[in-house]
């Protein structure tokens, strides 16, 4: 199984770290965590035996929560490179919320092999990036995502502590 | 808290109930039951502390599990009321799986709320329904979901199995 070494998730302060997704500060939640190959962001991920749709295929849920973080993860990473940094230099990375998602499962997904989400991102706006997700299982092609990623609104934090 | 009396999930035969995301037979699974309120389908949910996006409010993934199987449960009921049965009249309905799903949040859903999702639901083909959904939190809208769903095909027990 690939390892991501150094993953954007990583760097987020702790206040943004708790996303039942990608959250390392969340004890129950999935911890995705996205790096940068040089080319493309990738995910790599093994679900859990109870992430089933049916026993031996994985559930769309969380596939979709891959696709989601992921896809916040990667426009984190595009913004941050275009701001002139990279993983790990010590600078915190912008942290993008969810504004759309789309999902297309084109194959029945087994269990019991690790997900690799492979993405490219797409800036349309300062504040808006696009991210193009291919999830593969075993090197086949499951499920095809897309989600638009916007920097997150200072008011989501003060909200929280309104 | 409004409640579900008979949901099409609790009439799913044994083999097709393990869903993380729906499954009765799951106990680790969030358990969405999806009933029939007379002119629309309707999934009530109460997400756990963990599934956060930040503290205060829930994740996207869940969200969008949330839809994912209110859509393929919707389309059930959908088919079985097409094909002249209600549920709990103990003929097992038919079962689909998602072939898309598309979701917009549309505001920062908030915690501690119970989500209610509602549904409609449009047949493009006997075996794929297209099931439009809103999820409010406290009345107020916080996603819209589409989600395409088809029967089941046969070849998800048969892989199990070989």
């Amino acid at each position: 199984m690939e390892k991501i070494v150094h993953a954007i998730q990583d760097e987020y302060s702790a206040d943004f770290a708790w996303c039942y997704g990608c959250g390392r500060m969340n004890e129950s939640g999935h911890h995705f965590r996205t790096g940068w190959d040089g080319e493309r962001t990738m995910t790599i991920y093994d679900p859990a035996k109870e992430h089933m749709a049916l026993p031996g295929f994985v559930y769309g849920g969380v596939i979709a929560s891959l696709i989601d973080c992921h896809g916040t993860g990667s426009a984190a990473i595009a913004l941050h490179h275009k701001n002139g940094h990279k993983i790990g230099d010590g600078v915190e990375p912008p942290r993008f919320v969810t504004a759309s998602l789309q999902v297309d499962f084109l194959k029945p997904t087994p269990q019991n092999v690790p997900l690799k989400a492979v993405g490219t991102v797409e800036e349309i706006h300062p504040k808006k990036w696009k991210v193009h997700t291919e999830v593969y299982a075993n090197d086949i092609l499951c499920a095809r995502g897309e989600v638009v990623a916007v920097v997150m609104p200072s008011t989501f934090l003060e909200k929280e502590n309104s």
